[in-house]
């Protein structure tokens, strides 16, 4: 079997996939990396080749850099695509931006004015993903990991309508989790793993709710109900409290759970991607340090990246003992299944052919799905109830959009889907004057775009 | 756990039902048993008891005759209904006038004019149904084996939009046969089971179509596509030889693999119920042959009635030796599921919520369906292609009429579906005069309504 | 201005045209005459010349014959489409091939196998006209007169999104005169005009149906309820009594009428296109006769073309007198309406923009409309009564179905359409028969296609 | 002809339209005033009767106080309601209340928390209206003049889907004078009257947009988008410039105009609504200001009641001379037409039947629509281009939601539309404690709510 890796040079993602690769007995075949950054792809691949000598590895697997896309996706059964899109120092850009306009977005990847304007950037990118998968190897499954996720996944649905296409993000695992952990305090049970809360999936990626959540039989949001209402667990949060915290990523649960006890649907997304969703946030540090939110900052993003490459090179050199782990991603799984050894229920991004019947058909969004030999098939949730629906379909209005005006060219639409943007509650002259800004520092990566 | 068996007095479904349970060791508990014809009821429970003792038997079950509806109801987890509407004596009336107007129909319970006021006559008593249900069981799962299928089923979920509704019809296991058997055939390989064969099923009962076809990764469909072309499959069939199969139930798929060969899909009911849903097959007893079907004659029907009642009592004297066997239905694999048993996949009726986004989203279509711990879920089909969506919708909106046309006691209503019911091809008048001898002859079952 | 006159060979709309133009004080301008047959457009254009000397003039027009399609496009505001798609021969042809296989139809140029296969030769012919009016003239008012009418004019819509176009028939304006008649009889009052019979009209052309008809704040449809009781009124018809009217085209309203009776709502086209949009009517000429029908034969239509063609040159030989008459048509009042003179509300032929919201969005429908400066915008008709739903969307989903079989020369397609006729109740096999030798007889006229 | 005009105490419609009536010649009959304040009511007989007495008068109207709506409702063909939905005193408290959560509101009547929880009153009047009107006169025409004019109108419709409904709003008239200036300035011509500037009107009552308008040929948006970019046309505005206009009804076009400029469709309403649907003005006093826009006090409009009642006393004591003046609103013509006397195309308020196809169908919008005899029939505004579709459809959703909310008494369901409204960008906890006391204010005016 042959996979092409595209991007991955961030390592996070490649690097999983080749931990899990390496664990599973029942794949081996060749993965063919490739990078814009061909450095990048080329420490992939001898970490990949490392890995194969590891005593753990149970599977072979051939890793090759490959200098061009063409070549990656020649004969390949699999597209897995994984990129940043613009170097991170945009992305720093695009925040600041607009804090400067008084909206702090904690992540900025996926939804208000940062996440659209990258999106714009994405889709561009994307296009010539979906040509060259279509020319090269139409018949291979295209399996999207970038953000922001809607709109990628749209790109390659909408440029090429006959590719097999799915995108997978792990946020709704994290909700299990954490449905878990509240069974097991209020029934007094042993933890029960991830996969035993069944939850009926239902929005956009990062702005999923869930409506049914089901352990043993029992009705676990009827639970949840319960749970928030013991003192301490919806409380305001207070800054020195956040920062002593110490991580970019703890999700103290309040937006979560306030927004679960009055729209009575669970958002299943963390707290820091779903006020990114919403007016009312992120208007200031402050509100969001109520709300246990701190802002991951950009420059850690590029600090990081500088360290990860510095412990790959340590990796490499045997500084530093490789162990291998299983990511519990769900990837290897869902390929399994595609190649017929097990059927697979997950949650995934698809085009919406009726499994959400009150979001426009066609655009991309989140159930769960079966997956199963050659075939991934959404499963209805169902319509979405009203304290939610108007909140989403926005969204994906603006998603829709933005894909449109990447393939077109259409500066005013793209602007009209970030005016529109819930959370950037500006009046229409700072709105304009903020997009501006960002295409401005974006234009290196809008090709054919001008100020 | 409590199960209601409503109806079941013509043996078969409830026998089969009996059966299964006595032959499942994971489940146990007990089942009342309503029928109106008391005797008919008593009679199974008898026998379901008698099997209780059989050697063979693996579980424990109470069967208990109850003279009303709301005893059995009462704390029932599940609900099986499958009546007969009405006595087979009009059932024989109503195949007869089709028949004075020029219209044969092979069995006459689904489609056409029979079917239709036959569903004016069910939509009748399963308002009943729902609304007892809502009142005594609100939370039990309700399963319909009653034909006409669609319109039981579209009758409980307008009624009682609440409650957790089904219907199942093991039509589709039939095709699934046959593609095994091509494609042991083809592939020259031992006999699949039927379940190796993954089928994707679109449309409404009885006249359900496969859009793909999957055994051990092979396009079961392309190898069809290959089989019809030999000599001798696809051909004129001569009445001698229809007769001489003495067979009523017969299936020589003349229609089914000629519909495929330009429909380029694959219906997947029996040519029996095929023509039925179609124009230009059932004007005369002479075309049908010509396809390789004979009508089932309702004499023979009320015939088999009485044979099988004396069958019963001998089973019940010990005249005959009674052994118990698998049905194949999926009724008991499906009860599982929903109690927690064991996830599983098959098609089933259900109200539309996407599943088939060019079908009007509320009426019941006929898809696979997820089953697992109190769930049906159905997954999405995809949108009808454009060769069969227009044969379908019209049976669609005729079902939805027909319902409504009960609900309401709105005659021309109920009319105006036989009217554009696609196998009555007759000009108004004649369809005027068809459809009123029909409810004429209906009359005694359909309450409040007069000549 | 100037208006491009496309087709017009078989003289009656060019003719009409040309009358109304004369008589009309208000506009003046030019007419480019263009159709495949040179000889036709210039005797139109020597006619129309002539037409400008007469003494019952008005206006001030100049015609001109030009040979080829881009001269007359170029810089019209107005083009009026009306042509013969094939010779006679091949209608005749088709409408043979059809009775061959037992279905008689009276007209044979819009629905049923005929006006399907006719549509498929049209949209063929649309297409070219519409890649052209886009490139020469995009910004012109393009009007229809051509059948048959949907398919037409839903390929000059698909192929040219942003074309101004409607569909222009008069078969709703004989329904108006029906019930002004049977107002007159009612009410005892003077004959009204058409005009004051207010119709709300929904459907597609041909099979148009009328929910609401008022005249002076009374309810016409209830009138007509009454009407239709009286003795006579409806009632079968023997062949010697429609032979004896001596007439090809007239409608003794049976089918209208006896369908208003059943259906609560009133088809608006005559009997002879009525019965072709239905099963039940045409299996024979008896049963055609039986309603009042006789059946145009082809040989008349081609015997009429060289009478009106002796009759033309005989105008222009002054072997007969010219006298110009207001046609009755509303092509000159709609062309005033947009250029600014009178607003007009008519029922026309438009791409559905909701005014039918249960037919499919984009599908060519028949509703009223306002007229006024350029701009033509339909009226909400409403919903279609179940009654009738299923009965019109199954030949829009036909008529879609051609449009994109001709555009992708997709024959399987155009079988599936014709398969899916109603009025063709054939068994597969035959239907395939039946169509392949339609398309056989119209090969010559489908560019690309083969045997 | 009989009229029942319910409410009116406020005045200033009840008289308009008074005014109308005894200005008009072709109509006659009696109008019965009831409103819950009879001493109001009483007083609009008194006026209205002298009225009938006044030299310009050219037609003959009994007005008549009845102190219950049943007798009020008896026999009438029109009921007109023009009511005030609990007293301005809660208005106000509404406003403050919303104040106090840092959101401004100018008008408060429509849009936003305030005219959310207006809306919940006000649709639990209208089930009333709906209900009694469906009992005593279900033919006669309602005509709904009360904001927010979608709830009210649509509690009508949802209550009683059998009422002829129409809401009537001048707001789009005041866009049309606009462009009849910029037209005189542009073109140099005398100023057009507003009815000759013909717009196509999209979207919801005081929230409409113009994507067409065109005087005598010409593109007015064309020239609207010339005019805008002259200088000083689009520019910010000083708190004391805007106060110095001493208007409270001022509008400067600011937001109407700079929206055009971005989004490319031109919104009808005025300013001071515009500003309520939209995130991003209304946070503070003095980004209002910039915009041009004061806040209308609520204490203001306490006062002017006072004063216009005293007003009404003076000239009923012939303190103050009564002059007759046509009010330039439709009312009358409306009516006119209706009932046969000259057909009319305007703007109003009306279930969405498909004249706006991507907003939810049974929502109320407002569109053009035609009046003729005893019909209104709207005229297909087309779809919602995307700039705006998701500015549009999250206020259809939440106006649905109240709606739903008042009629079934469900809280959360309010909130949830209150929470999702676009200015109102609060965290859920303070947009739940805003909407509580926004309840408790109201609740004497709730009927069955508790705090």
């Amino acid at each position: 079997m042959k996979i092409a890796y595209i991007g991955g040079g961030s390592r996070q993602w490649a690097r999983s996939l080749m931990n899990d690769l390496a664990l599973c007995p029942d794949l081996g075949g060749e993965v063919d990396l490739y990078d814009i950054d061909c450095a990048a792809a080329s420490l992939n691949e001898t970490l990949g080749n490392m890995m194969q000598t590891h005593p753990q590895t149970v599977s072979k697997w051939h890793y090759r850099m490959v200098p061009n896309l063409a070549d990656a996706l020649k004969n390949a059964e699999f597209v897995v695509v994984s990129i940043q899109p613009g170097p991170l120092e945009v992305m720093r850009s695009e925040i600041e931006i607009a804090e400067k306009y008084g909206i702090y977005f904690p992540v900025g990847d996926t939804a208000g004015a940062p996440g659209l304007v990258r999106g714009l950037r994405s889709a561009m990118i994307y296009r010539t993903f979906a040509e060259q998968i279509s020319a090269i190897c139409p018949k291979a499954w295209v399996i999207n990991y970038t953000n922001p996720m809607t709109i990628c996944t749209r790109t390659l649905t909408k440029v090429a309508p006959n590719l097999k296409v799915f995108g997978c993000c792990h946020e709704v695992f994290g909700t299990q989790h954490i449905l878990a952990k509240i069974v097991a305090e209020m029934l007094a049970v042993p933890l029960p793993r991830r996969e035993e809360i069944h939850v009926n999936v239902m929005g956009v990626n990062h702005f999923t709710f869930v409506d049914r959540a089901e352990y043993a039989g029992q009705d676990v949001l009827a639970m949840l109900r319960e749970y928030i209402q013991r003192p301490g667990i919806l409380r305001p949060f207070a800054r020195a409290e956040v920062e002593a915290q110490q991580s970019w990523f703890q999700d103290n649960l309040q937006v979560k759970f306030s927004l679960f006890e009055h729209l009575h649907i669970l958002p299943a997304a963390g707290d820091r991607h779903l006020v990114e969703f919403l007016p009312g946030y992120t208007h200031s540090p402050e509100e969001l340090f109520r709300w246990g939110i701190i802002r991951t900052p950009a420059a850690w993003r590029i600090e990081r990246y500088q360290v990860a490459l510095a412990a790959t090179h340590d990796l490499i050199a045997g500084r530093s003992e490789l162990t291998l782990r299983r990511s519990g991603e769900e990837g290897i799984r869902q390929i399994m299944a595609i190649l017929g050894l097990g059927d697979l229920v997950t949650n995934v991004n698809l085009e919406n052919r009726g499994q959400i019947p009150n979001l426009p058909l066609g655009a991309v969004v989140e159930t769960n799905a079966t997956f199963s030999r050659d075939e991934v098939r959404p499963i209805t949730a169902g319509v979405l109830p009203p304290s939610i629906q108007g909140l989403v379909e926005r969204h994906t209005r603006n998603q829709e959009m933005i894909v449109e005006a990447a393939l077109t060219g259409d500066r005013d639409l793209a602007f009209q889907a970030v005016y529109a943007d819930p959370a950037s509650t500006l009046p229409v002259d700072q709105s304009w004057a903020m997009f501006n800004e960002m295409i401005a520092a974006s234009l290196p990566y809008l090709p054919g775009w001008k100020i």
